[in-house]
């Protein structure tokens, strides 16, 4: 578990603060930044806010509380997403068509269910009502996901207009010079893996770790850092988007149909490459990893590079062995940084957490012996198990209390838009 | 022309009034409501307010104001709607992505527009300019296109929204009955159509209305009012939507597709039929005129009564004969009304003007003789002469002040998001 | 009327030539090529010869013979095209898809029918029942109809093939020049247009050239020739294609959509231009009419050329004053050949018939007082009166009995597979 | 290996062998039916008989015989398939828009490809030239996969025509009953999976089955046959095409978009359940394996079932204990045969070769240590590791010789044309 002090906190002051945390993020937007739906996969900030507010209306205070009542029964239909357990779901590809209610109002929203909340934790025992604490915890976790979600989705938004315009801030430029990469070795043999729930003394985890199971890994080396803008620029110099040897052949339909060039926010004109950051349109800072890269784009660079893309397993093993630590989105940088040369220190993978989360060549299935759970809470992860490959790590719009080894984050392989990077294996 | 005060103030105040008039037309807007861009055809209400504002600063301020400097270069690229010949447009399907510049800048960018035109103008007799004084009024019956598409728009963007918000509160309720439809004869023979610039006195019209040319009639006859709600469900009830044919080729391809059976905004549940209108849900009122049908839908209504649709000619020959009168959008109702019951006049069509525009026969082509005019503002009307078909009479969101009997408008067959509807000839 | 022979013969002959013209329009054909639909609008020729010997089943032996037993009651679902009052029709698009009944089967089918509708014609007396009578013409018309279909659908399959194989071997090569354009002067006034069905004494005629009806005609002037490669080579020279204000909003989307920069079947590469033709890929010949635009295309060189095409009043006008005699498929050349000098005649309009089809700039719709036939039948041609341009004049691909001035034929403004080209009009 | 006396033969007969299989493949067809592409993922029955045709032309007669001159240069674009590294091949989905080469002519264009290759290994001693052995293997083999897409392929054209014409007429009819299923156990531990070359001798595999490594496998079970037609008309009956919670989210999806309902080739009428054969249109038989379902489906039987499908491991590790042998396309059957019941013997799982391929739980990817091979034939299997699921077991349309225990077959989780179906594991 992550060192954050969040962890610490008690699940009250938990849930407050990441509400907080949610709050916070949504400070810099004009209220036109809630409403727009950039693409399908991404959803308004406006929804967001509703639907991580609708997660404990829905799961915590209408089971919990029997004297509960909603302000606004439209608010199930609209903002759950894909629990068809609930009722048929809004669809999720007209989320930006919805202006009501207005973003003042599911402000008054969460902060009614808020209150409704608090009130309840004040009269109960969570550390006594092991499915409330469940629930609550989920319920907190649920939202750390939608706080990563409401950045990228807000990056995207942004980046669809031409006037380039800024989120924040942030001053973006470093100085900074990557190291050299070096291979790291580990040592094969049978391990186990996944979330190991009693030895965690029952920590929170998402149902696809588990459960903890043995598996037998040959040996493999791992680079010690991540793949920088100035490594990848060698692959677009080297024509590696015009040689379709390099591609999968469902990637290479891809980067001719969509027209491919460079990673998603790249921008090449007659000021050479820059790129479009949070912190605006910002010049390429060849230093630091490269990021918004598809599984298509990181397998192709793997390969061109002569080597390979880690499997979950191989990278998890070697996650295990180092301190859950990195660029997180607490630190509200919203941009991965260059990594920091080791100085003498013994061979150690950096920037395994944080930054950007880093394609695996596995592909997202279900542990042997996995049970999703029932309910609706059940649609969680398992229906998703098809056409996704597994991402490690976290990213700088993920919170460091979110993130642990077995965490498994999974997107299709030719989804650009979150924080994604690359780890070369061998 | 209209009897409206409007037509007789002179140019400067009746700027000032159209503009206030869009500024009126957006009071009961929340800011979520002006970004949303709820299908390709239709625009938010943050970009008709800025492109009428970039009409007059393309057209007026920087040709005739050699002292004028732009607020910001991107506006021109931005809020371009289609003149070419002034730069590639942003593209018109992806007008709700943007969410920068804010609602409140645009405000802010009409009102730095206004400031500077209205400086202009003083400095300048209109009267004495005729380039100029074509321009200012092109701009404003401009502006009075766009108030009529906000109206249209923000209906649709509204419609898709589970909630049924209302835009006003307006009461839509009638306890009128329309009365029994007459059929009216008219005499054929040539006459002249379009518009007579010489006649009057070079007073505004559109490019499509020109030449005034002689044209050969039949003797027709036309029902003395719109086809009504009551009517229209006769057409349903009869399985007007279930039988091939009654309807053109293409008409039915797309009922079949689009799953149509019913006009745009009917609602069909437990509680029987129900209409979406600007002021919310209502009650379906069986006697008011039918209101956003498609030209398919006219035309299958047509047949199925045994008649006809009007030809745009029969239809301008009958309106020259009455006044310019009808439920225009300058009384806030935005909606159709009722016809009202000759109580023993002579044989008069009602509801010519107003309402609802009136889906003619004819398909939208240059009048014998017809030039677009040079420039930019060539790309005005000419360029959509293909595949429309001409509408007459303007509607409830019209300006009184803005149609006349030579007034075509124009829309693809399939398009149903206007105030449009039907009246048989024979 | 034509001067064609086969006006001359009785129905019994024609019928037997109609068919057998048929029948050798498909000799160079290897039975691959009857299978294969290249597009939706195209159909295999198959399906051609199957649908109109379906046909006269349908609509004469069924009616006419109440002893006739239909082979296949399969063929009636799968054989009708688009008469949906004859049942619901096998999807158009998918009739490629349709391996059986076999091509030998399929001439066994119109053999049997064949067989069957002599049988029936030799014991009634066509003179004497004027249903049948009507009914028989109809049934050629139709196959002509689908003759020159089956041509200009061939031509498309072959087109695909990166072989390029000729449909025949006839010598398209031709030395002539195309003499120096003229226009020619036509005056207005009241005139009538459509088929005079009195006045012709009943000769066949389509629905769509009814009822005769007075039009008031501007004066006009047509070229005497029809435009050359030559010429619209000079429009693609000086950028036709690349230049958004010559083209109609939807023709310049469908430009930019396609990837149009030439006619249909022209082919740019290592050699210079070249057309693909029936004949095999030839050299573009430069004095030949320019075929396969569409109207589209034809619009946008008319506006570079600084005038307009013909209304289908205007052509119809000029027709009448000439032979219906030109470059049909009776003589098998199946191309379009070089306009021949006038060699000091008065000025008349030359390639008016044959050739190409001449986009006019009229949208299809009904004449005034038009009715549509009751019955299936009905369905013929008053369902396609949208999104259409009338065509007149007939191609290279046109049986010369078929065509006459008020022949009206249609299609929509983007279908560049039929021999359609350009004359101009002032 | 498989007991097939083929695998005994030399090369020369081999191929001989193969190539006269496939021409008896095609012996029931028309020459109609070998021209039609009815969906992209299909290939014309032409288009396999040149392509594999042009694989032995490519990759041996032009590498190995110097002297060799291609009779049609055009063929290299036409019937490459996806080796991107001989050129850029002819559209996939365009396959059925060829009309030539004829069927006749591309006979004999694999008539004189025969020939000069059994010149060629006349000349040469294949036993000698490892590179030409492997090439010559692998054309047969390859060959052999396309005899597969030739049978599914063609029962899909068929499918699509309402007369349902039969392929051939082979006796689909059974009188047999389904024994109960049993569960069978199997121990885990570290195992060896993948194609063990060095124990094999260097007998034939493909790439993606190598290189061997060590795997470890929790204890499982596996049902001792095939799930049924009966089996699966209970879960339809038990509205499992309508329950979401059954389903991937990307298969309710599917299911919705593509109004599944039972599997491929299924038909409900009045007559009851039948289904598609190859021998044209039966009444379903329960005892049946089910067969045509997609991943998704089999997917969601499985946890309607309580229970879940193997993964590739679990079932290669079940097969590698049984003989290979079961119902092959060598039967010429090409339908699935209902299991035989065990009477007495122990525990064996049936059906685990042929009849249908059975879906895993895998996704398809690299094993350990994987190197695609170099050169155009490195094309092969690598770059389809995405997005596909894992079939094991070979099918009705398999040959004999063609299948081994650690064969890898992959399809994406939507494709039902093949012969695949479901075992169920615990």
């Amino acid at each position: 578990m992550s060192d954050s002090p969040i962890a610490t906190l008690n699940h009250v002051d938990r849930l407050r603060k990441v509400r907080e945390f949610t709050r916070s993020i949504c400070d810099p937007l004009q209220i036109e930044d809630y409403v727009v739906q950039s693409m399908p996969d991404a959803s308004p900030t406006r929804w967001h806010l509703a639907h991580t507010t609708w997660f404990f209306e829905t799961f915590l205070l209408k089971p919990f509380d029997s004297s509960y009542k909603s302000t606004n029964d439209a608010f199930e239909y609209l903002f759950n997403s894909y629990y068809n357990a609930v009722g048929k779901p809004y669809p999720r590809a007209k989320r930006g068509l919805l202006t009501r209610p207005t973003v003042k109002e599911v402000w008054d929203y969460r902060e009614s269910v808020d209150k409704s909340l608090f009130d309840l934790l004040a009269k109960l025992d969570v550390a006594e009502n092991a499915d409330l604490a469940h629930v609550l915890e989920l319920g907190l976790q649920h939202e750390q996901q939608h706080q990563e979600l409401m950045l990228t989705d807000i990056k995207h938004v942004l980046s669809c207009n031409p006037l380039y315009p800024a989120y924040h801030n942030a001053d973006t430029t470093e100085n900074a010079t990557a190291p050299d990469a070096k291979w790291i070795k580990y040592r094969g043999g049978v391990h186990p893996f996944g979330f190991d729930v009693e030895a965690q003394h029952g920590a929170f985890h998402f149902d696809n770790e588990t459960p903890v199971f043995e598996h037998l890994l040959q040996d493999y080396q791992l680079q010690d850092r991540l793949v920088t803008n100035a490594e990848y620029l060698g692959f677009i110099n080297d024509r590696g988007y015009q040689r379709a040897e390099l591609w999968l052949s469902m990637g290479w339909a891809t980067v001719e149909q969509e027209s491919w060039n460079a990673p998603l926010y790249w921008i090449q004109d007659e000021d050479g490459w820059s790129e479009f950051t949070l912190a605006g349109k910002q010049p390429l800072d060849l230093s630091e990893p490269v990021s918004h890269v598809s599984y298509f784009e990181a397998d192709a660079f793997a390969r061109w590079s002569g080597v390979r893309l880690p499997t979950e397993f191989e990278w998890e093993h070697a996650a295990k062995s180092i301190d859950t630590t990195g660029n997180f989105a607490d630190s509200k940088h919203f941009h991965p940084r260059t990594a920091v040369a080791a100085n003498g220190q013994p061979d150690v993978a950096r920037q395994m957490f944080g930054d950007v989360w880093e394609w695996t060549s596995s592909q997202y299935s279900a542990y042997p012996g996995y049970q999703p759970p029932a309910g609706a809470l059940g649609e969680y992860n398992g229906k998703f198990m098809c056409n996704q490959f597994v991402l490690r790590g976290g990213s700088c719009a993920t919170s460091a209390a979110h993130i642990r080894p077995t965490y498994r984050n999974f997107f299709p392989p030719n989804a650009r838009w979150q924080f994604s990077g690359i780890r070369l294996a061998g």
